[in-house]
């Protein structure tokens, strides 16, 4: 096991990886409210996460990687008001919320599978797991650090940050939030703004409520993490994962209900992905500019100048470092499609390459293997170690073209480090496997057409005629104009 | 809407589907227990309760289609002892049962998506309804028609059955069964010994618990059921399908749950597909003789004699009615792939034909087209659609070779009969697309290695090198042997 340095949110320093229990990694990433289709907003965190577990898996660390299914609470505002995300579509497409919910999840799992991110190993569901989140709000309310207030739980932000610091994660001076905030006027249950909804009474046309000790209702959107991460992973885990939005005021009040009830903060490294931009302005459901996975992978949308494959995708969101923002463009996508092609292009010559036994050692393999796995165990740096892949795609290509010779030892270090590296930990596959027999199948029918041409010219009607009526046969029409000859199936 | 008839277990006879609310149809089966692979007893209930989807959508129906994951409660024995399924197998397995329920749920949609069955509008998790179930306990307990013992809940049958009749379901005549059941010895906490547990109080090792007002613990297998299908459902719905295997206990007891807390069943039609047999034996995981789908599709299994494409199972299980038992064998799948070839051969031809102006009305397809959808409206008789069925195959065939001629009109329904019937409601698919292509690719290259022989006869070896040349540049190496050119790609 390489020693892994990550960026812990919470120090905003790099750290050294040591985990709670020695060789076992428990990894907490905040997944998808499923009331819509995923965007490449949600493609981002998916494959940052991903790349950790199949690297953590790699250096042979045992993963428990759980992800959560938000179908109750997220509200429409992301605060405490307006109406439950999932409830407002389906009744807007009079289903069920559970009909929406499952329908989303599907369409979210298919696109994970697209993107070839591993599956978690425990997908839990925020509606599944009420009983869990009442008894966190009782500890909660029992710590001190929440009050009752018409039916519904609120976590006391000014109470807390007496004892504790709120605020701590996401760098906010709560302090002068809460000076410069006036209290509320009466009007809603909170009794100051900052404080945050743990159990919300609901309203009397509000379909998901579960009994309670204090109402027929539901959980607070925050408290799910708090639950679900305790429950599967322990009181206190190794790596919590997320988008930078959800730093505050998600993570912020996991962390505060975590330290209410559990006495610790409950997350070692706290990380953060950036986020995808479009003409430098964050992409999202809420902002009206997001393009779904699906749209980018058909090409069926107005920004879009093509359709980009799932592993285009993957690339281009690994060609940048999960802490840097990355900008949408079509000609950033189509420079990753290219540099993508160049990636699978040697992974398919490597295993055609064939071994000379007196070439001497070639140490920039070793070397640039292990530089490539020093940039993945220094934050996921992902851009360094695809620029040292380079090195050893511009070696395949040396070979290939015979200007560089390499014995076998060798050689077998060089297509370990593929599959290792490529396949393995960025998780990228050949997706050209397919279409690049149809452009084999597309060569033969070219060359059989110059055979033709060639026979007609020679007058040997009895060959061209052959041709056209095997073509035929075989279910392919071809049709004579001017400017050549045109075929289809 | 044409009328449906349906076997109703209950009535032991074919009833007219009339639904709760016009026009919607809620349905609700027993999906699996995922503590293992799916295997072709599973594939049955799955096939079967989706062609009665799709064919009550065809037929116009706003279809609700729950079905369940059992991942907490399903003891070893089927009764109320023994360990949790999937708590064994976390244990052997050294993970969390989550964990277990997880991979075997993601294995269990992957093998449904290929057996091409749409997915349930709500797919509930038992875990995931722990308060739903104890609510429905104190209901019960409420009722006086369940007693707590040493904190465990316990269904008492003998005093339900004076009120009600326990067995009606199953036919199973519950008066004989208790007076020839001696009582407990006092060494299990159940008052009787056809009383079935609630809730189970946890031993201390027992991973999955909840608090419950009773003790800490686990819902009873046959609860989440009768709490599921009246959450998402309501207190009476329409059909309720499972295996033959699940008429007694389990359906039985849910029936008598929904009883006790409604005071009514609550399933209005109860469906049950036969078993699937080996040499006679049910098929099942517990006896140690089933074939996965998994191994099924790879042919990976001693007594397979070959791969099975998930088509040819679905064809294989809709050639007999899902009240009759199917007996597995190779021949049997084997005449089911023959079959389903003819059929899309036929699905593929009718694509093809053109009609003839002058042609007369042919009767019987619409004569036959009725006729299918009477027998799949004559409770799911999908042999007998499918006799009808090769009817219209033979008129296409007829129509290929010249022997018939169609009018547009005709042709037009005739078309839509084959979508409608073996796309629609059937749920065929044709996997035979992808191997045409291939097929179309070696007859192209056999021409071409036809039009070089002939070539290198007439000693025009410009031509014969220059296709050799082209396909070897378009990635085909071709040699030549006595016995004639050999290539591969």
């Amino acid at each position: 096991m390489r020693d892994i340095y990550i960026y812990n949110t919470l120090s905003r320093k790099k750290e050294l990886f040591e985990p709670v229990s020695k060789g076992m990694a428990g990894i907490y990433v905040c997944g998808p409210t499923v009331y819509g289709d995923a965007h490449l907003g949600h493609a981002r965190p998916a494959i940052t996460y991903d790349v950790l577990v199949r690297l953590l898996r790699e250096e042979g660390y045992k993963v428990r990687y759980v992800r959560n299914i938000t179908d109750v609470g997220h509200l429409e505002n992301d605060a405490d008001s307006g109406e439950d995300k999932i409830e407002k579509k389906a009744r807007l497409e009079q289903l069920e919320p559970m009909e929406i919910a499952q329908y989303y999840t599907i369409r979210y799992h298919r696109a994970m599978d697209k993107l070839n991110t591993v599956p978690p190993s425990i997908e839990p569901r925020a509606s599944g797991h009420i009983i869990e989140q009442i008894s966190l709000v009782q500890k909660i309310l029992d710590s001190g650090y929440a009050y009752i207030s018409n039916g519904s739980v609120y976590f006391d932000v000014r109470k807390y940050n007496t004892d504790h610091k709120y605020g701590v994660l996401s760098g906010r001076v709560i302090d002068d939030m809460i000076s410069n905030t006036r209290t509320l006027d009466g009007q809603d249950d909170k009794h100051f703004p900052l404080d945050f909804a743990l159990w919300k009474k609901a309203s009397p046309e509000h379909i998901m409520r579960w009994p309670s000790p204090w109402s027929d209702g539901f959980p607070g959107w925050h408290l799910e993490c708090s639950a679900m991460s305790e429950k599967y992973l322990g009181r206190e885990f190794d790596i919590h994962g997320g988008g930078m939005d959800l730093m505050f005021p998600h993570h912020e009040c996991e962390l505060a209900q975590n330290t209410a009830s559990r006495g610790c903060g409950g997350v070692k490294y706290w990380m953060h992905n950036n986020m995808i931009t479009i003409n430098g302005q964050k992409m999202g459901k809420s902002y009206g500019n997001f393009i779904t996975l699906e749209e980018l992978f058909t090409g069926n949308h107005k920004l879009l100048a093509q359709a980009y494959s799932p592993m285009t995708i993957r690339f281009f969101i690994l060609q940048a470092h999960y802490r840097s923002t990355l900008d949408f463009s079509n000609e950033a996508l189509a420079a990753a499609e290219k540099g993508l092609k160049r990636l699978m292009q040697a992974c398919r010559d490597v295993m055609k390459l064939t071994a000379d036994e007196g070439a001497p050692s070639i140490a920039e393999i070793a070397e640039n293997r292990e530089k490539i796995f020093s940039a993945l165990c220094d934050d996921l740096n992902t851009p360094v170690a695809i620029a040292h892949l380079y090195e050893l795609v511009r070696l395949v290509n040396q070979i290939k073209d015979k200007t560089s010779k390499i014995n076998a030892e060798d050689l077998g270090l060089l297509r370990d480090s593929f599959k290792d590296i490529v396949m393995d930990i960025l998780g990228l596959e050949d997706e050209q496997a397919e279409s690049e027999n149809a452009g084999m199948f597309d060569k033969v029918i070219e060359m059989v057409l110059e055979v033709r041409r060639q026979a007609k010219k020679n007058k040997d009607y009895a060959t061209s005629d052959k041709i056209r009526d095997r073509l035929s046969e075989a279910g392919i029409t071809i049709k004579d104009t001017k400017e050549g000859t045109e075929w289809s199936i």
